[in-house]
Order: structure tokens, then C-alpha cells, then sequence
């Protein structure tokens, strides 16, 4: 296996200096150095994927790179942020140059997509993992919180939901077709960067489903002290998820799976279809599920259908 | 084993927000927010430590937790940066929970020392591994880079070399004492964050050592296109070197040894003096040990004592 600055040198480096990507030095010295926008906070989050705990071992290379930066990105997505810089930690085993060379292809198609700049790195030996700090920039008080939601507000998603968890089974039952609706969903999310910044003046708090509606929801409800009124009915199911799963299976994995990456937000009822018109903007649709109100919990779900959410695979890490 | 968020909660949660920290908002969000300083770039790296690559497994929980931020750390500090804030994602096998709370203790307690604020983190499970991500702060054109130096610049390090070395060799005899000057060394190394800071406008390039004297060296002198002259005899050992190791292996291990993070950076003569007044004012000392000239590679060092530096584990990963 050649070394880690053959390895730094070779599949993660990103000539990337320049004023538009704000970096004024790349990855290669000690550190890199950034020059962050006047007037703007610095989003900052962390991520870590392991393989068999977020991915499978076999999973494509390719989609391995391009879903770590992409769960990461998310969180910038949920505060509104616009992604500006990111560092990975990669951890291999004694892996082959063409599955580096796949998973760096796979990061980096990500990178440009999202318009994030790579600005350091480091590779060490050990069990596979991958670690991605993400760096946002968000006018100062502009920022989607958890804590902002209102009594009366309505609660909404970007995107059907149940098809991380969806593709996970596909995957188990031996899908490995990459176009394939659901198994797409699991392996390559779209962080919906474009989402959260449309939303910023008009959604009151958001966050990004990683663990699940239920207990996502519930962070929003914690944060902001309200409680939540979700409208079963009005649940958008993912793509094929009713075929695999059947009715009841799926509504399960829409509450309860992790890994969709659409966001959850609250905003007035005023502001719905000014919300609706920009995300439309963005090929994406808003999809009203309830409400919040005064009082605390969840309420509007059966319970056989909810059951055992806290323990569910998608929140265990 | 108490789930993701308790256990961030519960040991990785700093309550850091203010105007002082320069944190608007701290972790518990998708996202942290931070606020940069006007008129300053962002300096940015991350170091991953690996159980049984970098510490030994047996390695005290708190000094593992200490010397992983420490080693990050050290790489602001080479940029002459001021440290403001930091990210870690920790993988951690069934560790018990008294394990994990000593961990979070020493890395705590070099934040306070260093005056660094934790801003997020990800839990996950998996093999006993680390990520530090560091943000410090230097004003636009102060940094220190590795590609200044200047033929005539004077080479120096801010303290005795081979320590980190002797330290592990010192651990493998089965030394378990913190206070051992070469197992403190070792384990719990201090990043000579002062020293950047006061070096700034004194120092054209700056590193830290911390592949062994030779790798560091070579890379300031490849970034800068210069060669280096060492002089041996002034080569600074460090405390119970030569007892440990003999003469040659004591310089075998200064030369080629890593982990030392003493930092090491040419400057012009005629600053040599105020550059000891500053570092002495840090309680460190300056060590001049060659200097850089116009030309390639690094002379002055015999064969045998840098033999095989190229494949000293210290420059592993």
C-alpha cells in the first residue's frame, strides 16, 4: 500500500485556492487556511460512517465516498447553511488502490455537485471508517435552529420518506442495481442543501431526518417545548417502499427508519406556499404532515405502528 | 452501553456559548455556530489517532483523550494560529463508561488549557479510534507556512528531540509513571501553541516535528526549494535519552523519531535574539541546529544515524 502522503497526494487533493472557494491555502501544509465571508456565522459539523454500522463492507467504493460527505452535508442543509469547506478523516484497512481511487471518484463528485472544497485530510491504517467535518456559511441569525418552532405551526418534509431504511432491506435481500429507487435512497442521499437555504426566513426550525421522523421530530418538539400532531394520512411513502414492505411495514419505516435526509421543518401556514413555490424552484415538493402545538409528545400515531422506534437500527447511532 | 446522545450529553457536551469563545451557538443543534474574527483566516487540519498506531491500547484513558486533541493541536500551533475551536468524532468499541469519562477528561482539560472549545462531536461505534478537527485563527498574511524559508535562514526547534520515541521505547520496557520525563513525552505531548503565536513575523517557515526531524525538515525544505545543513553537536536530546538508548540510538531517535511536536522553523539571523527573549518569555527555549541554503537536500548527518529513517514507524501514519 503506498504511503499516506502518496495516498493524500495522489486521490484527495483538490486544487482548490482561489477567491470563489475562499480558500487561500489548500490542503499540504500544517493546516489550510480559510478566509470565511464578512457578516456570516460558521456552520460546523461532524460525521462518522463505519463500515457495517452505516454502510455495508460491500457496498460500492464510489457511493461508500459519496455518502459519507453526503450525511454530513445534510447537517448543513438542516441549519441553512451553504457548504463552503470540509476535512475527512479515512481510516482503511490494508484496501486495494482501485477501491481508494472509487471512493476518493465518489467524494469528489460530491464536492463538486454540493460546491464544497476539500481543504484536509488524513489517512491512517485501521478498521474502515470515515469521518467528515463540514464547514457552512449562514448570515448571522439566519440559521434553521431546532429550538424556533411555533404553537400552530405546520410541519413539513421535502421528500417521501421510509427509503433509507427500504433500501437497506433491498440491499439485504440482494438489490444491487444503483438506479434502483429505494437502494439509492440508502447509499447515495441527497443532502438538500438548496432546500435549507430557500426555507431560511420562512421555515421557524429544521432539522434533518437521520434518525428517523419520530425521533427527529421529536428532537424538533424537545428543543422548541411544544408537542406535535403528525396526519398519518398525509405521510408521503417512498418510491416502492408499500411493494417491498407492505402497508404496514412501510408506514413503519417512514416513522421510524433512519437515513432519509429530507428535511424536517415547521414554518406558519402563511408562509406554505410561498415555501412550496421555492422548493418547487429546487425539483422539490413540500409535503405538510401535521402540526405543533402547545403541550408536549407526539400524538396522531397508532402505536403498533410506531412501536419499538427507539430501538430501531437507524437510531443507534 | 448508554446510547449516542447520552453519552455526548453525558461526557462531550462543553456549555461554551459567548462572545469570548466566539460561539453563538454550541453542540446540540444539526449544527455548531461559530463567529470568525474580523480580518482573520481560518486555520483548519485534522489528525486521527488510532488504538495500537498511535497509543498503545493499554495507554491511560485520559492521557489517550489529551494527546488526541494534542496532536491537532500541534499542527495550529506550526501555523502560528490561535486556537478558538474543535470538532471530535470518536469510535469507540464496548468501552466501559469510567473509561470513556477519563477520556473526556483529558481531552477537556487540554481544551481549557489551550483555550479551545469543543463545538461538536459524533459518537459511533467501532474500533478505538479518534478524529480532531481544529479551527484557529491568524491574521490574513501572518501564517506561518512551510514554503518561506530563506538560504541563510537559521534552523531551530523549540525544545529537545527524541522523546516521543524514547517514550514508546520506554512504555514497551513496561514504564506505566506519567511523570517520566520520556513516557510524558510520549503520551502526553504539548503543543507549542505559544511558541507559533510569538514566532509570527520572526519565523519564515514553520512545521511540526512531527514524522522525525529529518521528514519534518525535508518537507520544509522541499516546499521551500532549499536544502539544510545540520549540525549534529547541537542537536538538543532529550532528558534520559542517552541512558535509555545509548548515544547513537539517543540521535537515531532525534533524527528520525516522531511524535516529538516540538516546532521547528527557520528565521533570519538578526532575529535570533528576539526570538529567544519571546520563546524564553513561553519558557522555552530556541535551539539552533543548521541552516538552509540554496541547493537540495538535507547534509551534516552521518549514514548510520539516519539510516532507514524513511521506514521509522514514526513516519507510518
Amino acid at each position: 500500500m503506498p504511503s499516506e502522503f502518496e495516498l493524500i497526494a495522489r486521490y484527495f487533493v483538490q486544487r482548490n485556492e482561489g477567491e470563489s472557494t475562499g480558500v487561500a491555502l489548500g490542503a499540504g501544509d500544517d493546516c489550510a487556511l480559510l478566509v470565511p465571508s464578512s457578516g456570516q456565522q460558521l456552520a460546523v459539523s461532524v460525521d462518522t460512517s463505519v463500515v457495517d454500522v452505516h454502510f455495508p463492507a460491500q457496498a460500492p467504493a464510489w457511493a461508500v465516498g459519496y455518502r459519507a460527505l453526503a450525511v454530513s452535508l445534510s447537517d448543513l442543509a438542516a441549519m441553512g447553511a451553504r457548504a463552503r469547506w470540509c476535512t475527512m478523516a479515512v481510516t482503511l484497512p490494508e484496501a486495494d488502490e482501485a477501491w481508494i481511487e472509487a471512493f476518493s471518484q465518489g467524494f469528489h463528485a460530491l464536492c463538486a455537485e454540493s460546491g464544497i472544497s476539500l481543504v484536509g485530510g488524513d489517512v491512517t491504517r485501521g478498521g474502515l471508517s470515515i469521518s467528515v467535518t463540514v464547514h457552512g456559511e449562514v448570515p448571522a441569525g439566519a440559521a434553521l435552529c431546532r429550538n424556533g418552532g411555533k404553537a400552530g405551526d405546520i410541519v413539513a418534509v421535502t421528500g417521501p420518506l421510509g427509503g433509507g431504511h427500504g433500501g437497506l432491506v433491498a440491499w439485504q435481500q440482494g438489490m444491487r442495481d444503483l438506479a434502483d429507487p429505494l437502494l439509492s435512497r440508502y447509499l447515495l442521499p441527497k443532502p438538500r442543501l438548496s432546500a435549507g437555504l430557500v426555507l431560511r426566513g420562512l421555515a421557524n426550525c429544521a432539522i434533518d431526518i437521520s434518525d428517523g421522523l419520530l425521533a427527529d421530530l421529536n428532537h424538533l418538539c424537545e428543543a422548541s417545548h411544544l408537542g406535535a400532531e403528525l396526519d398519518m394520512e398525509r405521510l408521503p411513502l417512498a418510491t416502492g417502499l408499500e411493494d417491498l414492505l407492505g402497508g404496514e411495514g412501510a408506514r413503519h419505516a417512514a416513522l421510524c427508519g433512519g437515513d432519509d435526509y429530507e428535511l424536517l421543518f415547521s414554518l406558519p401556514e402563511a408562509f406554505l406556499t410561498e415555501a412550496q413555490r421555492r422548493l418547487r424552484e429546487c425539483s422539490l415538493d413540500l409535503w405538510p404532515i401535521g402540526r405543533l402545538h402547545a403541550g408536549a409528545g407526539i400524538t396522531g400515531v397508532d402505536e403498533i405502528a410506531a412501536s419499538g422506534w427507539q430501538h430501531f437500527p437507524g437510531g443507534a447511532s
